[in-house]
């Protein structure tokens, strides 16, 4: 597992188990500052998740599991105020859902074993990941020009990464040629985070704004997308940040596979098809301002949804941990969620 | 004609006919400052058009024939370098060639006939502005929504605007519902200048980021795409701002027709397809840096397309202020710049 050792996390431990907490790693400020915020309680950590000082779907997960053990430490005892507080912070990424019934799951038995599930969680992910890295990068062949969405790397996770995990694991493999990173307007994931990512690993990257993608595809110079996801339903729609849906309709009309990469839990047999996935609207101004520099004139209305859907028939593949799901998904994702791990 | 004096321009003219120039809205600071820029001679004017203090393909034109103008009040005459000057500033647009084009015919007839000549280049862009509106406004049902990429407004062109001249016009009919307007990454023309024309107007818009495009339109909430150009092929080929082939690829997927707002100067008979098109690649520190503030790690690779190029297929119709042309452009478009103005 070496190779999650030398990729950055959004989370590390300060102090002794018992007094301590988490600092959390502020990626609004990157790649400018590197300053890691010290939380040890759960209204702490629902506010960095809602201001999005931590994002990404399974780093959602991971910072929610702490912060419930930190609730009980507080408290002396599990309450669902403390759930209720975490699965208000975002609503599209599923991750956050299925880490608290984890956690509440394994019942009220203590601060110990909760922050023992905490680190589980965040280590689970990261060995996911590595699985879903050696699975996905088979999906390319020599010389692959990939393309990227936002940020789904260490900085996302447990560590490694889920798309950007498969976009390592081609590079180790020595089958990557390069990496087009999108921007990804209006929160620059792609631009602040995962060049800082790729930069560290030494890995070729060119960044694009997200208007330039068609651009490329047509050129002949992108051979494959991979994106992760907040939530998989059912069917095989996938929500994720906004952008992935124009992408996977380009893909298809240049005839580049579109390939998302999705640990276990973030599929939810629960949610039938993209339809019912709740897609979070953020603040307009989070467009009309950019890095603090107001862009646009005053009082010009401004939309925001924070995801979108893509519809299961854009999508090549679907890369877990445990296999890759090819369509019918109603099928595949199911055997895939219902295997033995 | 009150419609166009009610339209922002990029330059106004200071001082007497024999002595003064052009100040040029350094475009570049809006919305936040409004700066007009003295500018007498003709390497003031190279300098402002290389640096984008003025942009849009027909303002770009208008500035290169004050260029000329001037050029030959301080130099006694014309002569090759100050064409070769301008020509060097912006290699996509046409309008730029056809201006340079236009005032060479007209000779070396001396400093007051080449400003006169300036002015009616201004005059006309505006006049047939007008007139594209109103054939453009006939695209267009009942309350329609319509989207639109860049800025093609008064900002643009001599006044009133391309695209933006097709939406205005669409607006003084009673028949626009609202605008989406693309933010326009890297130079934001979307975000910092169309918005701002449209609030001036009291026009209802809605910015988004480029990539929130696809979501708006899979929800039905787009009715046509209108946009502009820097040069139309003979096979009707468009070449325009980064972005806008993307967007046409999303047309044709969701159905959506997608629209041309082009000034027959802009339409080229002699480049026979996109493929001629010489696309014009800028800075990479403008897509790493957003008005002066560096949203990237240093030393990332960068890529910078000024445009790309929209193949005939995916254009619905080409609006010119002498008629609207559709496929085979091949016919259309070589009728309609053969007509009689």
């Amino acid at each position: 597992m070496t190779e999650v050792a030398t990729t950055v996390r959004p989370f590390r431990w300060f102090g002794d188990d018992l007094t301590g907490g988490i600092e959390m790693l502020d990626q609004r400020r990157l790649p400018g500052e590197e300053i890691w915020e010290p939380m040890t309680t759960v209204s702490q950590i629902a506010d960095g998740i809602r201001d999005m000082k931590t994002r990404g779907a399974p780093a959602i997960g991971i910072a929610a599991a702490f912060g419930i053990a930190f609730g009980v430490r507080e408290r002396g005892q599990m309450d669902e105020q403390m759930f209720a507080l975490l699965a208000a912070t975002r609503p599209t990424a599923v991750n956050l859902f299925w880490a608290l019934d984890r956690m509440r799951a394994l019942g009220d038995v203590g601060y110990p074993a909760l922050l023992e599930e905490a680190r589980a969680i965040m280590a689970d992910d990261a060995a996911n990941n590595l699985a879903m890295g050696r699975l996905g990068a088979t999906l390319f062949g020599t010389e692959a020009r990939i393309l990227t969405h936002c940020n789904t790397g260490g900085l996302a996770t447990g560590g490694y990464g889920t798309a950007l995990g498969v976009i390592r694991a081609t590079h180790a493999a020595g089958r990557l040629a390069g990496v087009w990173v999108d921007e990804t307007r209006p929160y620059l994931q792609g631009a602040r985070l995962t060049t800082w990512e790729l930069q560290k690993d030494g890995i070729d990257c060119t960044l694009i704004t997200d208007s330039m993608a068609a651009h490329f595809m047509k050129r002949g110079e992108v051979d494959g997308v991979i994106v992760g996801t907040d939530r998989v339903a059912a069917n095989g729609d996938v929500a994720n940040k906004i952008g992935t849906y124009g992408l996977a309709v380009l893909c298809k009309h240049h005839g580049i596979p579109f390939y998302v990469a999705a640990p276990i839990s973030t599929i939810d047999l629960g949610t039938a098809n993209g339809d019912a996935i709740d897609i979070e609207q953020r603040a307009a101004s989070e467009v009309t301002e950019l890095s603090g520099v107001v862009i646009a004139p005053d009082g010009v209305h401004a939309a925001h949804p924070a995801f979108d859907v893509t519809p299961a028939t854009l999508v090549t593949a679907i890369v877990t941990e445990r296999g890759i799901a090819r369509a019918p998904y109603t099928e595949s994702l199911a055997q895939l969620v219902r295997a033995e791990p």
